[in-house]
């Protein structure tokens, strides 16, 4: 099957947006946690939060000015913190649901059925169920012209994860948190890992390293 | 285990890097095929790529300016096409080793035996072996300043794949494809579905619908 840019252009538009949103491959599930400046509590999926860097550690996230929560773009603005809380198999539906379009003043956590958890390093709320919590202090927005959408660059100040799935290297091992992988706009999995690899050398093949 | 932006700073800096690399969750795995005005082909994989709007088709990824290919954002600018190719569950370990340092002049496809496959469309190389082939024109690049990184932007020209994966409402089963998902650095996954979800709304709980 050979699709090319006519093709995509001339698509119905839902066709569109489950065809292309396949595309990248897999992607992150997240709950981003926000505050408004009342203490109105907001909870948003979002698939498309990626690394941006280790050293400082930045977090990147997407925000379509649309489809995606508004009221969590604004909270961001307001407060300057918000949460990422990693989606496990135990939650995946409560979460989705986060995406219906509530009212500004109605809490999503309580909708949904998750629970707020606070901190006492910033002021944006936790999901209480999920078992990788990252709070992020806001850095910078960059708008990208070509279709309205901004990139939200965050830095994390805390990381709250059992320290049973952080190994002797610093990798934390996230399938055995059953932390979900998002394909398409609604397509949720579970992960079987294939193998760790070695770091890669010329002329020498990768080897497993789990 | 509770990890604050002071523990992240003193880690050991390949520790911090396998533990930041795995706080986003999953991402996508791909291959990322360029060309230099000479016709030399390069191949990188790459876990960045990510959904950034379906109309217009617009896909971004992050370059990194020190570990990730130099060659490939040179060869970008240079012919102002990519591809991005899905890794799938049979190349990972070839896909893996592309990210070794060759020298500039050096062919990874050769080196970790993929099969460039050319279009008719742009000049860069697809690999043959990806499942899910995607030609890209470059539109931009947005440098972070926080950290030196680069935000490429392309516009999709062209998508390569089994019609039979392409569900009646546009949806791609890419876990039909054996496409793989990583995590931290080095880890590979494949996937096991747990379901699609409908369009949330207000006060009805999501419904599977697959």
């Amino acid at each position: 099957m050979h699709v090319t840019a006519e093709d995509i252009v001339s698509m119905e538009q839902r066709y569109r947006a489950h065809f292309v949103n396949s595309l990248s491959g897999f992607k992150s599930a997240n709950l981003v946690g926000s505050v408004d400046n009342a203490g109105n509590n907001n909870l948003a999926i979002i698939s498309s939060v990626f690394h941006l860097g280790a050293n400082p550690p930045l977090i990147g996230m997407i925000i379509r000015p649309h489809t995606a929560p508004r009221g969590t773009f604004e909270n961001i603005l307001a407060s300057g913190f918000y949460t990422i809380n990693h989606v496990n198999a135990d939650i995946f539906e409560k979460a989705h649901q986060t995406s219906a379009r509530y009212r500004e003043s109605v809490s999503e956590f309580r909708e949904v059925g998750l629970t707020p958890e606070s901190s006492k390093r910033h002021p944006a709320p936790y999901v209480q169920e999920s078992r990788l919590k990252i709070g992020v202090f806001f850095c910078e927005h960059k708008t990208i012209e070509l279709n309205g959408t901004n990139l939200i660059i965050g830095e994390i100040v805390e990381v709250l994860v059992d320290d049973s799935v952080v190994k002797e290297d610093g990798f934390i091992d996230i399938e055995s948190l059953d932390t979900v992988a998002v394909s398409g706009l609604d397509r949720y999995h579970q992960t079987k890992a294939l193998a760790r690899l070695s770091y890669a050398k010329p002329h020498r093949n990768p080897e497993r390293v789990d």
